[in-house]
């Protein structure tokens, strides 16, 4: 069946995104491929690849031509999409979430937004996370009590400028 | 100077936190404490600690009152107000955040909630990270390149009921 | 301490409250009383009772006596604000609530409230579900996996008119 | 005359559903077939049907191959929409809801959710009614006064996290 | 001309309506029949048939027949759409209102919403008007300083539970 | 009792209006009169008194007088705030509504306003029903089978334009 | 090259109109006529008749014929869609206007709103400005410092109903 | 009576207003002047005057001064609020607006601000009126049918730079 | 590849747009030219040509035929959608933005709005920096620390009308 | 006079103010300083200062103490308030803006922030320029036929992580 994998691509989040990238999550499922086994042929993490898979990262020429070359999609029709003069227009999906796996993320910036902040000055002084220089990273942890994910942000602590 | 601290109540968040939560804010800036110090005191995390600083989390009785004597705080006092009998009204400030630094962590939202969630449904199957059962951490990472934050979600797997 | 314990009238909900309701609170904490103690004086569920001590129900003037009796509160100053002259102007707190016991709510309307909607059509036909003539009931229902609650809405049904 | 039902996929919510999804509430309706019906050939509640028939829960691949044998729908086409490469996408329909049905719902954590939480608390502690283990049942209560919904919300209370 | 009447299925509202709802309005059209005629023919209020026509109301499987037949509609088609596996999505249009004529009645629940709401609690207590059984009515009354509409609401009042 | 009766100013619609409007609620309240009561003494309806009373409507001097005399509230105090020089600042309370009551009208707009409108056009034309010159009524019906509300508006329609 | 003018029907406002009104807008870009020249031809105003090319008038039937022809347009074409049977849904564009000369039109009413309502009430007690019985012109008034745009409302006072 | 006029500076927009401004309302209620008797004493219109005393225009040190002086309010006073360090905060009450009168304004740009954008483009071009170089103005223009408003804009138009 | 290129239509921004402005998107890519390189061909800033490309400003018919004979586009059919007829709907995307790029600059009006806006009060008095006659510039500043982006607005000053 | 001037703290967006802020803008307005007179003192831009007041940026302890020096405030107490244990709560004013001033840069955003990302892009590549380490300039510059605001963003280009 896998085969025959499709996604719908009138529906959320599809619909928002470049008809390539529905071709590669198609792919993906006919060729039962993880985002981390695609993701090593590029030298990059599962995260940064089902961003890009998203259209809110860019593959360069050469990844691009690898991904579809192991996926079996026609890499010239996808660079003629996403190629060197497509750029990601960033956001998806509706504020606020309405799934409940995005909308967890989101109750975190509320209930525990005040407290990040406030640890990162203390600890680094008036500055910010970067959300451009920033490395994301989920983790299945064994757990007898029940697994647990760990999601890491690696981002650059940036201080304002002061002029 | 710092024995006059003071927060300034009017304004935002402060406005919107019990007056107890204030002092402990003013008490700590006195003290010239950091939320690590305090935290150590009962036990716990730093993000948990200003969590709690924040109306987001609830200290027991004995916590409150470690907390409030390393501080130099009325302990009857603060728990008159956090007791027993009070449950915090979770979630603090505006949505969209206004902040840069609570912006940049919704802004994960917007730009990687999509590949987040993908990847733990590849993991883990249909459910999500719970933020209830979930520890946050935020570490400094020296790095030559500018030192970064190393910000971690640690929470339990809940796969969705079926019945 | 309980016998000082006090609300924080500034934050909310209990800024949005009449004066007698944060009075009903604190006389409440003070005692150690649980909602379901001060509702069998009346004959009213706990549920109720609790929507009442929210300002999103009435009591009757006898109720509003019993109630304030139990509690050491002065019965003609609450009726003075509480009594046949004040009808409740209910709806309390954000939407989206912010809170996540109150936002597990909201997000069973946003996933299961079209499977509900279906399943009512096909059961009853073209009406819908009072919440006016409707009692809300929430009991803990021990689990060796993890107690849990169980929370029921039994309302009307109300056919549409058709004219 | 059902022999040739037919959602209407232009308008909510079908247009925002897989076409699979559609098919299925087509098929339903010409075999007039109740989601109760339905439901148990595999097993599960009517309400968890009927919000996998709105994409809101995911079918096991055995289950989605028993629904359209049942229903007489193209099993591979069904697996190839909603297989195991498709995760739903949950959230359906505006907020706050606009049918009556769906509203009455979202009014009750208006008027109840303070009420409700307040409960929860004082049986529980500090925690959280989980949406995501969570039954949800429909029943019809025969009342002379005009019979009722029984409406059910079975859900494991989760004490927040302290680290 | 009224022969070749068309609605504009790309525009609000019928853009949001099943197709059998747009091909009632042209058949009306080019009929030249008013809601008031087809009304009678089923037994029914102008202002719930054209509530019908905007998909706001169901008719039973009869009605259907006989509005079809005096329309000239293929009524099997119409009914495969709006048969009895269909069930109404009330709400219909943007809120606030963007038309005079509908925000008109937008702006008497903004002025006069308050008024209404104590009149009704001084002459029947604490409960609501129910929109559900409730009659609505349109008529024409003469005045020689210009006619008047006349709008009428008839609707049950409903008592809070109380329990 | 009722020669206590004090109404919340803090909270809405109170904390919105000036304050001679919430010692004509307290006075009314308690004098024990009913809005038809004060509004038969100045020749008006029930439901445009109390609308004045929530700020939605302009007394006369001489109105004001009279009310103020019969509540026993200070005629000039009054004056000084909702004399000649006053205007109301129309619109009281959120939208969407969170009141059931008030709900019930907005929702009356969301299902049945293009109904009304239709059938509007179709009686008069083009044009509108004038929320300016317009009467609101409130009676109530004896029904056996519960009593009904009966809400009137009687509105000038108003041809559009055209220049 | 204007015989060939088109307007993008797939963009704001041209996808929220009927067909017919696009096929006027083209039809004058290729005749090469201004609203002015195509006005007088049915007696009106430059701005009533470009309201009417944006679907926020109603044109008569010998309007339209009128219309029609000047511009080359098939008038039964035109009439079965926007003939008798069709009402403006008048409300067009987003609000706030995200386009510079409707945003200054929007920021006259926030800056400048409050002024002119109390110079209204002042000049003509209690009522409005009617936008229903209102003429609006717009003029070129020449100044050595730049032309001026001259933008008149006219429109009939209507004072509040007392009832 | 007037001697005493207040208004109520805890609503809107009166609380969103220095306290100067409030002073000037009262006084030029007590004093039972127009604001057109106002604005003639320092050579101004009545609609900038009226913008003016909403804070929506900046005062001259000697247009404050005679104001003040007419009105009978310290001048000093006044100044030390509204002088050469105050800069209006442009923008004034809720949008959408409630209050009908500024409502109807507000409907003009949604109803006709296409048509108006229309005819500006095709009188001078790309550019758009502004409304910092404007002039706007209210008249009573006397009818038999009834009187009307004569409201005008007369602003500067602007063509868009190209550079 | 780049003859091959090509932009998603159905996506933001693209699908806002007319459609010959996709063609000019795909024409600049698969040419391999930069603004610069095109808006050199006809005098004007690079800024200006892209926000000309995305609808946001209006080509001569001169610079239109240029700008079509470079990217080989057909002029006449460039000029059929965007000629004389056609004038910009200003605004484009989503506020607040969702991407990164656009999201630092909503976020400069944010953070540094007021500061602006009294430094020019400060330096020219009561009035605005015209963004409609202003002047956009990006320059790429070569920094050893990482290089600098330097935008720049030059816009006239305009002081506000006084009457 | 000046040696008066006083700020509306009730007001925006001083309300949202430390009180300290609302005494540095008074102390400003009695001294008769400019912002760039007093960043002089501390060596930094008029900008920065000017941010610094409304609480969008941190003085240092030393820069603070200088501060309050030159305006003749007293420096412990506005350390007590905004010393190192504040930090700023960024993000002031309510989006959209009200204000024309601030608004037109919000308008800069809507209608050229697509080219400005455009061309940082084609200069930079994937991207984004900091609102964290970026310096903003006022200037006035001569023009004879009205001076201009030069407003500039000198921002680092931080490239996008790829992990």
């Amino acid at each position: 069946m896998s085969s025959a994998a499709s996604v719908p691509i009138n529906t959320s989040p599809y619909a928002d995104l470049p008809q390539a990238n529905s071709a590669l999550f198609e792919a993906k499922a006919r060729k039962g491929l993880t985002f981390d086994e695609i993701a090593r042929a590029i030298g990059k993490d599962e995260v940064w690849l089902a961003a890009a898979f998203y259209g809110q990262a860019k593959f360069s020429e050469d990844e691009m031509r690898t991904v579809c070359k192991i996926l079996g999609v026609d890499s010239e029709w996808s660079l003629s999409q996403l190629g060197s003069h497509w750029w990601p227009n960033r956001g998806l999906g509706p504020m606020p979430p309405t799934d409940p796996v995005i909308y967890r993320l989101y109750e975190s910036v509320l209930v525990y937004g005040h407290a990040i902040k406030a640890v990162i000055h203390e600890k680094f002084g008036d500055g910010i996370m970067s959300m451009i220089d920033c490395k994301i990273n989920v983790e299945r942890k064994e757990d007898p009590k029940g697994d647990r994910v760990l999601l890491t942000f690696d981002g650059k602590f940036l201080p304002y400028a002061r002029w």
